[in-house]
């Protein structure tokens, strides 16, 4: 996609450097930041320069290349420990796993593992691009000129490689000539639709304001066309976990009878979770809430101010979970599903 | 109310002399400044250094006692230039035209204005005391022990004289020895539940958690016994402005069986407002969403941070409007009426 207009993935490998946009410092700073060896970029992925399942699936992907062309002798040796190493960097992030597995079975016996290696990473990339472009094209096809789109956090091209998954669609209606206007919840505690996704749309010039995430019904009940959401992880009954907001987004979204979308490429679906009380919901720290992060007004740096009083504690559960009565369709790279066991199970049999 | 175990009111007279917490300090510093004169009070009401409308009220009411107590020769001319200043500050605030004109009205033809405008001020702020009290002890019939209470924003004693509207009855449940937890919504864009909300309980005392505006579907999903909020102003029919916000909160609350409790005095009844369409909602400056503002971990002073990227735009809507239909009940101090006209009309003709 877009940045000061030129295109953008949110990482590739140039020869044998992984480059990526460094997230850290977003949307504050544009930087492309380089790292020669699968070292580099597993520290990348530890210290969340790159996040997103998409995108951290494909950095780690492009890791464990950079590995395999790093080993001498002894490859067998260097490429285990190397695919250790990076497994270790998000223990929870499904995507890396099947990325670094995939990279290894397809090198590990070859006889050019280092060709091999690197182009199955490509691949992968490829792939994530090319399922998100396919979301964001069955997606468009609910999308009327005009319409007023609601989204929550960021499921933009930024947690993929391109594209991204709630926000392709937006992209391609704006391709394909559709005027869109997107109301971005901000999505506290760690404000990626502020940061992250208006960053996004403002780059491709699409029009969009800010909204406190308290100012959801106010906005629905006067008339929003649709709302579009990612996901973390889909349940086989439809469930779906994803950033914390969205389950009351859902409610007050049916409340109106807005239709509540939720778009996310067929390997966030955990078949083995059968419903979302199977979902696990990470409490992350306090200091997320009592605290905001931004660029200083006095110091020109990110830093951070403490808006809670001391000895004030907070609540901090990261995703909560949306039953799958409140969302009216899932889109896949396969295409639009009611979310429900029969529909996701032929999903996967196809 | 208690502050580091002392007995405070928000607002008080000692002598001539005005004297009110800052809250623009709070939560992070407590000090309490001193206002000689009615200009000086003036200008505290006119920079936020008091806010909530009960408190604004009783400070308008001191000024106005004070310029009464100024007042040397020519009485009426330098009262009729002070009342006009005061009433210059806070051009919407209610509560403060009321104070100022019963002040104004009760002194002016007297034969001892200053001591009887003194007088009428003082019984402002003890009417908004005991009106507050009331409140309290009506609602604390709602709650029982082990309670988990939800609350939005601040209608503490900090927006009153004392008590406090929305948790009036959780002080007075906690004064009958009522165990209760209560969920304070952060309140973005301006924090008011985790600045001021969680700073009041603290010093009282009483368990709870700031939650991010966002984990409510998630908390009341689990089980929260009742939600209490304040309101800025209620219509004819029981449709209730308050804090952006308020009307997510109280959808949610409806789709999960929570009970939903509006706390107010009657003077936040607008019988001239048919309707909720009829309130006006005041849009504020984008930059309320687009920086967060707290205490700096770096200079340790109070500062703000950007969050969102250079040339993106926010919508700040200040007030959402609830419809009657999904509020509980109101808890005045009168007593707990249904939100319908029927009853707003009888609590006016009693």
């Amino acid at each position: 996609m877009q940045v000061q207009g030129t295109h953008y993935r949110t990482v590739w490998m140039d020869g044998n450097t992984v480059k990526m946009i460094n997230q850290l410092l977003l949307p504050h700073k544009f930087e492309i930041i380089e790292l020669p060896t699968h070292l580099h970029t597993a520290k990348a992925i530890k210290d969340m320069v790159v996040r997103g399942a998409g995108a951290i699936g494909a950095s780690a992907g492009f890791a464990m290349a950079q590995a395999f062309i790093e080993a001498e002798k002894e490859i067998k040796e260097y490429v285990d420990a190397a695919r250790k190493h990076i497994e270790m960097t998000r223990p929870t992030a499904q995507n890396l796993f099947y990325a670094t597995k995939r990279v290894y079975d397809a090198a590990i016996n070859s006889e050019n593992p280092k060709n091999i290696a690197l182009n199955e990473a490509q691949k992968i990339a490829d792939e994530d691009v090319s399922n998100c472009k396919k979301i964001g094209e069955h997606g468009n096809k609910l999308i009327k000129d005009g319409f007023k789109i609601e989204t929550h956090c960021n499921a933009g091209w930024l947690a993929f490689v391109d594209w991204g998954s709630a926000l392709a669609p937006v992209y391609c209606a704006k391709q394909k000539g559709k005027k869109v206007f997107v109301y971005v919840d901000e999505t506290r505690p760690r404000c990626q639709g502020a940061m992250l996704t208006s960053w996004e749309l403002l780059n491709e010039g699409i029009e969009h304001r800010i909204i406190p995430d308290n100012a959801g019904a106010h906005y629905m009940s006067q008339g929003i066309d649709m709302m579009i959401v990612g996901a973390d992880r889909i349940a086989a009954n439809g469930d779906t976990a994803n950033k914390i907001g969205t389950f009351e987004k859902a409610v007050v979204a049916k409340e109106f009878g807005i239709p509540f979308y939720v778009a996310a490429p067929t390997t966030t679906f955990d078949p083995e979770c059968r419903t979302g009380k199977d979902i696990p919901i990470e409490c992350r720290c306090e200091d997320e809430v009592l605290y905001a992060t931004g660029l200083s007004d006095t110091t020109g740096k990110i830093s951070r101010v403490r808006i809670a009083p001391k000895g004030a504690r907070a609540l901090n559960p990261a995703f909560d979970v949306t039953p799958a009565k409140y969302i009216t369709g899932i889109i896949t790279e396969k295409g639009i599903i009611k979310p429900d066991s029969n529909e996701i199970k032929r999903l996967f049999n196809e």
